[in-house]
Formats: structure tokens, sequence, C-alpha cells
């Protein structure tokens, strides 16, 4: 099972070709299709009597790869490399997002007017009315992105500062799909109670707190706290986001499927901050019987192993029949497997003791607890959270649809409902004429996503009395 | 003594005028002026046959003015609002900041090489080696604008949302004057431990930490934990800033009269976050004889009344001659008048009792120590914080030149080497040649200090070894 290439491993080569021999890109172009490079890209930079100067992007699966595709570019006889760099490390040279002003800021009248001496006007009017801060502040487009660098991504505690990267791409989707404003903070510290503390300090200039990459069980706890105490939105991603996405792929399987809610058998493997929250939003629209399983198998009222607070709730809330035994034991006759755990986790056999049109959300990434070729033949509905396969299982469709929604009406949370709702806008993007099996939830750049769902989420937010702001929403 | 119309008080006024009256514009100009209106602008935004549409922006003096300014308007015959905004608020709707992508994400490949899984690369290698944050992540370029909302210019503490709108103000001016990122962040605590510990949280992702309107002496404990602790500059800009601009003013107020700096008799009224700061960097240049002032007269070894541990500071280290009694007393014979105090604090009569060639440098905002018409007969050099007077001492000469040296230099610190450094630096933007007593100190606008700045506070970071890297500087 190898690892396919990918941007994460891409590089720029610049290769003078000597010039009049046609054949000579045939040939570069073959000596690294031979070491399995992927050319997503080609270029013409300058040309000379002597010689023709290219440029090549290339896909690698490894750093390693990356070395093996260069040397054969550099065995091509009548090819030079003469310049190459990693385009990944390139890209994120200085960061990847920066602060604008808004406004002009080129006399002494614009000095006045936004600078110390208007802001005064306008910070005296925030003393006397904290609401205005959504009008006359950025509070009302801004979000806070934080982590404590504990879980980032797949990479465990790395660190606050090294989780850097990630957030400052949070950063970026969040402006891209829906025009939030977003600051990545990374805290230094690992106490729950710090950085409640800490978030609790930095919240007031924020309109929501998406919290990020912060390893369970101290998630729970830092998000519930701060629910209690903030009067803005706290929404980890890492939970709610991907449960989200789940619901709304779910829901369509279950259209293509014939499978109701109230009948599925699931199970859930890894109880972790994804696991926890997408066996929640399952049971908010129906779903009875969910089994989640850790690396100790199956989760039970009265296991004693390697539990903790939120496990013990699991344990209260979902397999009702009881079951015990490993996944291999509980997966017999399942019809949904939820797969938020590491590499290869679902066998190929147990896959096999499923029901009857099974649906497999293998989401571990980038390696899935099965991959889609493999699980093909026995199963009716496949979704990954690849991008190179169909069914990518991507938070992007959420969190910036959800915070444009809750920012829009200046929400003070996001309840069960909105995020049940979000869900169901994204299931509803894909019309049932293009539903099938391949496509059951949205490409990631559907522009009609993000939309979509900060409306449903509008919608829900007034009905429940959460929103502080009716929009003008068109 | 009047306020001046400005634009902290700035109005658009929309008016429909009857078309073939070329007298109305004249008319309406003079209602304007003659309730003291200040017309800063005029355009004509549509003409059909019957009437004119006109768009005038008018700066007031107060809110009350403005009202004035439009009731005036409102009565010229033939002419009739039709629409009109306070500019000041318009301006800020929205907040005055954004944060912006710095690179595409248009594509998967895109999202490959800056999302998730290009980002994981990039983590992974800043969790191996930390100061490649300085390289990889927006770390390079990125101060935090800290305030807990304590001193919000003159008007005290407002708390930390009402902040916003003047750190909004703040993080505009860095990047419009010298390409600095920055943040904004209000801090809703006011326990010196409390800030420092979230301050230090949030630090890992920031090149430098600017504070901001942190009331005295709070200001003075956490900048100092704080330099102890980070390395990171630690910046408290309205100690510092000021420090910087006033020596440069002095710097040239010296080289115009032939004062020499260890022969000045300095009073410097105030002895809050500036007061002391100004002090400290007069010292480190030379200047001998200085006595501080605070409502209760002169600070001197021995007082016992309305002190802190920054005053006790002060006391043992100024007024060698352990001079008591009022601001009136002390002033006899001084040759430099420091207001960073309140309005109308410095009566002619003691004016009047300054050593010959006396500089003063009435520094409250809007309105100074003593307006600069009244002084005029008696002193050398007269410089304000205003901009409608000529010598303008405003920190926005120094704070964006100094965090782009030493965030050029990744700088561990910003020390009093640097900060003097800074000082001269502006004081030679203005030549030999140039120098008269109307303008000791640049614009604000000229685009020479910032560079100026940062090129000395680099050098001298360099040399005295707090520098992590030396720039390609041009």
């Amino acid at each position: 099972m190898g690892i396919t290439p990918s941007a994460q491993h891409s590089v720029m080569i610049r290769v003078e070709l000597d010039a009049g021999r046609p054949d000579l890109v045939g040939r570069l172009a073959t000596a690294i299709g031979e070491v399995g490079g992927d050319i997503v890209a080609l270029d013409t930079v300058e040309e000379s009597r002597a010689v023709v100067l290219r440029e090549l992007i290339v896909n690698a699966s490894t750093e390693e790869h990356a070395k093996e595709v260069l040397d054969a570019a550099e065995g091509v006889e009548g090819a030079r490399i003469v310049e190459t760099f990693d385009r990944t490390f390139r890209l994120h040279e200085g960061g990847k997002i920066e602060m604008d002003p808004r406004v002009e800021l080129d006399t002494l009248q614009d000095l006045g007017t936004a600078g110390a001496q208007g802001a005064a006007r306008v910070a005296q009017a925030i003393a006397r009315n904290p609401d205005l801060a959504f009008e006359l502040t950025m509070k009302r487009n801004m979000v806070a992105v934080i982590t404590d660098g504990t879980a980032v991504l797949g990479l465990g505690d790395i660190g606050a500062i090294a989780g850097m990267p990630v957030m400052e791409g949070k950063s970026m989707l969040f402006k891209g799909f829906a025009d939030v404003d977003s600051y990545p903070i990374c805290l230094d510290t690992h106490d729950p109670d710090e950085l409640i503390e800490t978030i609790t300090a930095i919240a007031p200039a924020f309109g929501g707190i998406n919290l990020e990459d912060i390893a369970a069980p101290v998630c729970f706890a830092v998000e519930d706290r701060l629910k209690e105490t903030l009067d803005i939105p706290v929404f980890h991603d890492d939970q709610h986001g991907t449960a989200i996405v789940t619901l709304a792929a779910l829901i369509n399987a279950c259209k293509l499927t014939g499978h109701r809610m109230e009948d599925l058998k699931v199970v859930v493997n890894g109880i972790g901050a994804s696991g926890v929250a997408c066996s929640k939003i399952l049971m908010d629209v129906g779903v009875r019987n969910i089994i989640g399983c850790d690396t100790r198998g199956a989760i039970y009222k009265g296991r004693t192993e390697n539990m903790n607070f939120m496990k013990e709730w699991y344990a209260e809330n979902t397999n009702p029949e009881g079951l015990e035994g490993t996944l291999g034991d509980v997966i017999e006759d399942a019809t949904l497997f939820l797969g938020l755990s590491g590499p290869g986790t679902l066998p190929l056999e147990f896959l096999k003791r499923m029901g009857e049109d099974a649906i497999v959300f293998a989401m571990a990434n980038p390696v899935p607890e099965i991959m889609p070729e493999e699980a093909a033949p026995y199963v009716a509905v496949m979704a990954t959270g690849r991008s190179d396969y169909p069914n990518q299982i991507n938070n992007v469709l959420a969190f910036p649809g959800v915070f444009r929604g809750a920012l829009d009406c200046r929400a003070r949370q996001i309840t069960e409902g909105m995020k049940v709702a979000a869900g169901e806008a994204i299931a509803e993007v894909v019309s049932d004429d293009e539903l099938e099996p391949d496509y059951i939830i949205p490409s990631v750049f559907n522009e009609a996503v993000a939309p979509a769902v900060a409306k449903k989420v509008v919608e829900v937010a007034l009905a429940e009395g959460v929103a502080r702001h009716a929009p003008a929403h068109g």
C-alpha cells in the first residue's frame, strides 16, 4: 500500500535542456515517471540558441522519493538541473497570512479619523455600550484559531509554535471559503486551567473561538468550560467540524442505500475528540445503536481498563446491547463503520462481516483504516479523508460556513441544532440527480457549500434564540 | 482656548441644491464657516435639471458642534440635506484591519501544499528546530499589540474591548509605516500576574510584543517580568515610543539653542509611564538634572506622600539637588519643560520663570499643558503632540521603525542602546539646513524615518549581541 505522490511533497525543478533536441522533454518526463514522480506542471522559462530552460513541478510521495525524482532527472543525458526547491517550504516562507488595513491612511485627515483621535471617540462609545464592538471593531468578522499544539494533525504533541503552519493554513481556509477573518494563536501551555484562563482573557475582541488540534480528553473540558463562561461561539473543529461533515455524508449515503438512521448499527473506531463528537451528532439525528471501539476493543458500561471521563460518558450513552470484545467481534452486521483511528485498522476480514449495503467512512489521514480499492467489492458507499479518492470527508466543508453564519447573526453559541442544520445543508448541495455512490459529498471547492451552511446556521440560531442580530441575508 | 475642528469629528453631508443657482455653494460654505465648521472637501455627486447633489466633508470640534454645522447647512434656503453620517464611526464599521492570505488557494495542488498536508511537514520541521518558526511562519513579521484597556489614550480605564479601535489603529500604523504585521489583543484582566501569564502563553508565535495603554505602575512590572522571561522584544510604546521621539526632538532643539545635554535643567511634569521612560532615556544621553513633578509637586528623596515603587526609584535617581515644592517652584531657570500630564497644567507665569532659550515640549493631548500661541513669546523651541501645530512629537515616528529593525534582525530584546539609536536616527532625518525652531522633528508622513530608524536599530542590535540574524539590508 504505497503512498500516492501528492502536493505535500512538491518539488520545483528548473532544468536546462540542450536546444534542438525535441526528444529531451519526453526523455525527462519518462525518467521522472519511471521513478514514480507525478509531473503536475511543465513550463518554458527561457530559450536561447544553445539551451532551453524548463520548469517542472513534480509531486512525490516522501522526501526520499523527491530526491529519487531529482536523481532521475539529473541522469538524463543533455539535461542539467540548475535550480530546485521544495515548494511546500518555499510557500511557507514568512508565513501564510498577514494583517491588512481595511481603510486608507494617506493624509493627516485619515490619521485623525482612523488614528488615535478618531479611535478615542469610538472607544468611548464602546465603553458605554460593549455590544457596539460588533459594529465598530473587527470582532464582527474575527475568529480566534487556537491550539496548544498537543494534537496537530496526526503528529501528536509537537509544541505550540510548531502548530503555527497548520493554524495559518486554517486561517487561509476561513478567509478563502467564507470571508471570515481569523487569527491563529498557539498557546504555550498544556494545563487545562491555564488554557481556559488565557482564552477567556483574550476572548472579548473575537466574534468566535475555533479550538484546533487540542488533544482529548483536555479538549472536552476546555470547550465545555469556555462554552459556559463566554458569550461567543466556542467550536472545537476536530470534534464538530468532523461530525458535521460526517453527518452530511451519512445523510446522503442513507438516501442511496435506503438505510434509516434509527436502524443503523454503527461501529465507531477511535474514541478521541472526533469519535465522540461524531457519535453525539448521530444520536441527535436518531441513530440508536452505536458501539465505540478503542485499541482495547468495545467500550461498554462497566469496562474499567483505559477509560477517562469522556469514555465513561460514552459507555453510559452508547452500546445499548452492552457488546464486549474486539472490533472484529462487534462489527458483525454493522451497517456503518466510522473510522477515526489509524492506518489499516480495518482488516478486510472484519469488513466482510458487516451487514448488507455497508457504509464505510475510513477517515484516518493520510492512510485510511482500509484503502478504497480494497474495500470496494464489499461496500455500498465508501468515503475517506483523502482528496485523491471520491467522497472526501473534509472539515473545510463545515467550519467556514458555520462561522460565517454564527458571525452574521452574532450568535452566542453554536448549538447541536445548528450543527445538525449545517450537516443537512452540506448534504443538500448534492442534488438527488447527482447523488451516486462516488458522489455523496460536495467537492471542497464547491462554492455553494459555505453560503448554504451559513444560511441554515443563521435560521436555526434565530429560531433557537441564540442570535443577537438578524442579518439582512439575500 | 477653544478646540480646533479636526478629523476626529468629521461629518459627511450630502446636500441637494436647486439647479441654476451658482450662489448656493457660496451660501452653504458661508453658513458652515460662520458656525466654525472647517470644510475639508467638496464634491459633486450628481447633476440633474432640477438639482445638483453635492457632498461635503466638514470637520467640527465636538459632537455638539457637528450638529450645529448640520443645522447651519439645513438653514440655507434652496439646500436640503439628503444624507449625513459621522465619518469616524462609518470608517470604523466592521473594524479597521483584516487577515489576508499571502498565498493562493485555488486548486487541490494549493490545498495540498499550503493546507493541512503540506503544513504538517513544515510543522514537523519546526518541532525539530523551533528557530525555523522565524523562516516558515508569520512570526517573522508579526507583532502582538496588547492592552488591558486601563489607560487608553486620555480616557483611563475603559475596559478591554473598548480599547480595540485604538489597537486596530495601531496595527494599521505598523503596516502602513513599516510593513510590520501586527495583531491587536485586548486582555480582559487587570491583574499583573494574569497579564504576564496570558502574554507568556500567547508569545511563541510572535516576533515581538508591543504593550499599549496599560496604566502605570502595572505597566512597569508587566514589562520588566516579560523582558526577563521572553526571548523576543517587549516594548511598552507609551513609555519607550514617547521617549524615543522626545529624545529626537530634544537632540535637534539642543542643536538649535546650543544647550548641552549635561547642562540642561529638565522639569518633567507627569510621572506616569511616559514620564519615567523619557527621564530614563535623557539620562542615557547624559542629562543629569531632572526634576519630576506629579500633582503633589516635586518628587524628591524622602517624599512619602502619593508614592509607588516607580516613584521611589525616580526619587532615588533624579533631582540631585533634592528640590521640593510645586511645579511653579522647581521650574525656576529650567531649560526644558517636558509635559506628559494634562491640559493647561503649565500656566504662563510658570513658563516665564524658565531659563534662557527655554525648550517646551507640551505633549498632553488633545489639549497641551500650554498652547503654542501663548507660549511662543517666551520659548526658543516649542513642540506638542498635536498634528495642527509645528513639531508634533508623535510615537508613530518611532515604533514602526523600531519593530521593523527588531524583526529584521530577529532581536531578542530592544535595549536602551537601540532606543537611543532610534531617537538619533529620527533627529538626523532633519538636516542641518532644514533645522529651525518650527521644524525640529520630521513629519509623521516622512517616509525616510522608519527605514532610517530600522537601520540604526539593527546596527546596534548586532553590535550589542541581541540579534539572531544579520539581515541583508540595502
